[in-house]
């Protein structure tokens, strides 16, 4: 932190010569950081999420002022980003998270005696995470992200959104603050005011060991590509977003058309629609009952008003995509939402129908339109909608509205989509990403870069850690959570059973 | 399996339309095969090891005449072969590795209502194994790659090794068998004879989507360029080979001498030195107690003799590599094994010396030379010691040999290897890689292309799997173990606590 004022200091670019003395810092911070008890990383954990509710008031009036986004979503997402935190300090006071396993030895054994071997999960080193523009909290500065890699015990480094700058300093405040309460080592945490290419460099410097982001596909891809590249290549975990296809079927459309209308039209039009699992794509037959909902549909969302979009770039990347789906002869225009008195970057909200075959022909069609948009296919039978299941790619989640009658009539449906999403639902909107031990926020490419993991929930934790085993080791060397006395209580796998015993 | 003789159908190259058919049979099995009860597939490993025990002196004959390795040797793989099958049978039995998490509903949650969320890990598809020339079974068709993808659910296209191509054939049939005698999907498993240029087209296959491997870093790196370079990139699991650091502390060896310098030994030429955790690179102290191991070491190395290589090529790159060695001013030859009365393609063991400053200038030295040859490094001083730890790439292994008295003097050399290597061991040689929970056989690149997982051990299996959420799925679509009762009488996370009980 600087003295100049914060629109100031929010706004202006580092030089590169200071962003490496923060690479540098973070990389001799690892040592110290990843070595310190558990109970002090959960200690400064709190201690930030502490800080963070101190400023409440100041850190929704300036991120509402920089993302348009409405103080109560604000204040949520406060409320969110802050027990997020503390369940993460949670894990780390319980302790079994490291993953203990041990085999123990047996020197009788023939032909070779059996060594004594354990595993723990280990931090990998700093991490660099970029925040999201949608999220100015819980993707952001202090989000999953960030603080996944400082309970794994990583350092991090954190590229700001330009999005909301002020907010970022903010809140980059608060973890510098509780770093130092809690003498935590110099480097652990720094924020980074770069542009794109500079974050390049970031990435490919040798001291970074992984990436986290959360944005665009086009963003997230060229982070993977200079990442594979590296000399020595790291794990890049970006989040890129999805069209999170939601199937209608008829049941469920012949007895709840209105209750699921009324559900989705809320789902794509909160937050000026600007979430990664908002659902952009519904597919449905061909019916009486597909008429009667897509009406239903239609009449809601024209009532819908949004408020102005995060950034003037992200409103023109919108309005722009609008304009190529008018163009496309195949797609109709559902409904479109109010369009008098807007303000500026106002997102208008509008669903366009298509028939399944055209849609299956055209591949603009499967791409993210990030704002209140949606795509309505209409498929002309059970194997038509079969089959733009089966070629759908990865998705971040994919839901499936339907009746117990449903479920018998279309069995194959939720094996094809078990294989598309991180995140499978029945009968509710993608949106709302709860922060739990069983999510996944995640999928297969597209959707990210790495689908064996998460970015929401404890599990992301793992992203930021491998496995080391320990050979015939002394007690003394070994970390406390691998040693005979299980003084720390940990559930640990020893000779393949799940136990707290000590040896 | 064809009518052709073992000698003609191990060597025959297949077309590109073979290959494709076998991807598209094995890209056909994933979903039957995926969904097919665990104990079924338990039943079919199971099978597949009473197969390989069932014609196993056919094995080792066959085994024997095309790599040299002597016959006790590869019996005793055929064991290990055979555990690590049962192994993984037993973890599919006992069910807990699915990672069951389930975080229960509470619809009277405000501002939100908490949806009920289960995740699980599930089968990713079709994986390519390559297999590797050193390990005819226990790292080739029926080895730890195949087994882990074929435990976890996927179909397995197997690259066979042209090291050893009528093992392969014997091998492969025996799954083959396995496979129709347990009515497994067709396309389970197939072995493909190709070339390395076709095996890049194989893993550029939109239905290939992960890579296991075990050999040079040329040709892992190769395999990993190509993957992440796929318009959908995939997992690549290169385990790819190390000089696995081995520190002898001064008190260790002023009192263990020899007895240090035996069991490296035995451990540098064993199998030809042919083991990726062949002892390569041992750092000592400059001081009357290394000059003495090193004696040791020297006299007992210059009494062995190794067999034949396992291939011509092998033997060529590691005679071009001691060539290179012996040319480097700085070295000096330590000791060499006999050299009269070899058989062809014979390595001849060697073992060189060099100062710590040389050692620092020459990354040549820093290099794997697959085979009996061994690197002392002697260090002028405890910090020059540390420097050497620090400057080291990602490892498989690191070893200390040490008694009380060195870990009190060297405690931060434990610390710097811990960030260095997948598995650390203290007074043992790294080669011998335990089948067991607790293991890792991986490490930082470029040990290998994904530190986040080993290529031994049950927790292989994870590098075939991805975690999926379902949320709101009622009770006969969810996965039996996620449903409410626990049937399976597994260890699952219910609103964070382990248990094994019913919902």
């Amino acid at each position: 932190m600087t003295d100049k004022p914060l629109k100031e200091t929010a706004r202006t670019t580092m030089e590169w010569g200071e962003v490496e003395k923060y690479i540098k810092q973070a990389a001799n911070a690892f040592e110290a950081y990843r070595l310190c008890p558990k109970s002090r990383r959960a200690n400064f954990l709190r201690q930030i999420a502490r800080e963070i509710g101190a400023i409440r008031a100041d850190l929704v009036e300036t991120s509402h002022r920089e993302t348009h986004l409405p103080e109560g979503r604000l204040n949520g997402e406060i409320d969110r980003t802050i027990n997020q935190i503390n369940l993460f300090a949670a894990v780390l006071e319980e302790g079994s998270w490291v993953n203990a396993i041990i085999d123990t030895a047996n020197p009788q054994r023939t032909p070779v005696p059996k060594p004594d071997i354990r595993q723990m999960q280990l931090p990998i080193g700093p991490v660099c995470v970029f925040g999201a523009s949608n999220f100015p909290f819980a993707f952001s500065v202090a989000g999953g992200d960030t603080i996944s890699a400082l309970a794994a015990g990583c350092p991090v480094l954190y590229k700001a959104h330009s999005a909301h700058p002020e907010t970022s300093v903010l809140v980059s405040g608060c973890i510098e603050r509780a770093a130092g309460q809690m003498n935590m080592p110099n480097g652990v945490f720094a924020a980074l005011v770069v542009t794109r290419e500079v974050s390049i460099q970031v990435i490919t410097h040798p001291s970074v060991t992984a990436v986290a982001f959360t944005g665009s596909f086009s963003g997230g891809k060229a982070l993977y590509d200079a990442a594979v590249r590296r000399p020595v290549p790291i794990p890049v975990y970006a989040e890129m977003g999805s069209i999170n296809p939601v199937f209608l079927l008829p049941d469920r459309l012949k007895h709840h058309a209105d209750a699921t209308a009324a559900g989705l039209v809320a789902s794509n039009t909160m937050g000026a629609g600007q979430f990664c699992t908002n659902p952009g794509l519904m597919v449905m037959l061909q019916s009486p009952e597909t008429e009667q909902f897509l009406a239903a549909y239609g009449k809601q969302l024209a009532e819908q008003t949004c408020h102005t979009m995060l950034t003037p770039g992200i409103y023109d990347a919108y309005s722009a995509g609008i304009k190529h789906l008018k163009s496309i002869g195949e797609l109709s225009i559902l409904a479109e939402g109010k369009t008098d008195k807007l303000l500026s970057d106002t997102a208008v909200p509008i669903a366009f129908r298509v028939r399944g075959t055209d849609f299956l022909r055209n591949s603009a069609l499967r791409e993210e339109y990030f704002g209140p948009a949606s795509i309505h296919v209409i498929a002309e039978d059970n194997a038509e909608l079969l089959e733009i299941a089966n070629m759908l790619d990865g998705q971040l989640t994919a839901g499936v509205w339907c009746t117990d009658d449903d479920i018998e009539s279309f069995s194959p449906l939720f094996r094809i989509l078990e294989r598309k999403a991180g995140r499978l639902m029945i009968n509710g909107a993608p949106t709302g990403v709860e922060v739990c031990h069983a999510m996944v926020h995640g999928g297969p490419f597209p959707a990210t870069t790495d689908a064996r993991s998460t970015s929401v929930g404890t599990q992301a934790i793992y992203r930021f850690t491998r496995p080391v085993s320990f050979q015939n080791y002394p007690e003394k060397l070994l970390p406390v959570e691998l040693r005979g006395d299980n003084g720390s209580d940990i559930w640990r796998k020893v000779d393949g059973e799940l136990t707290k015993k000590s040896l």
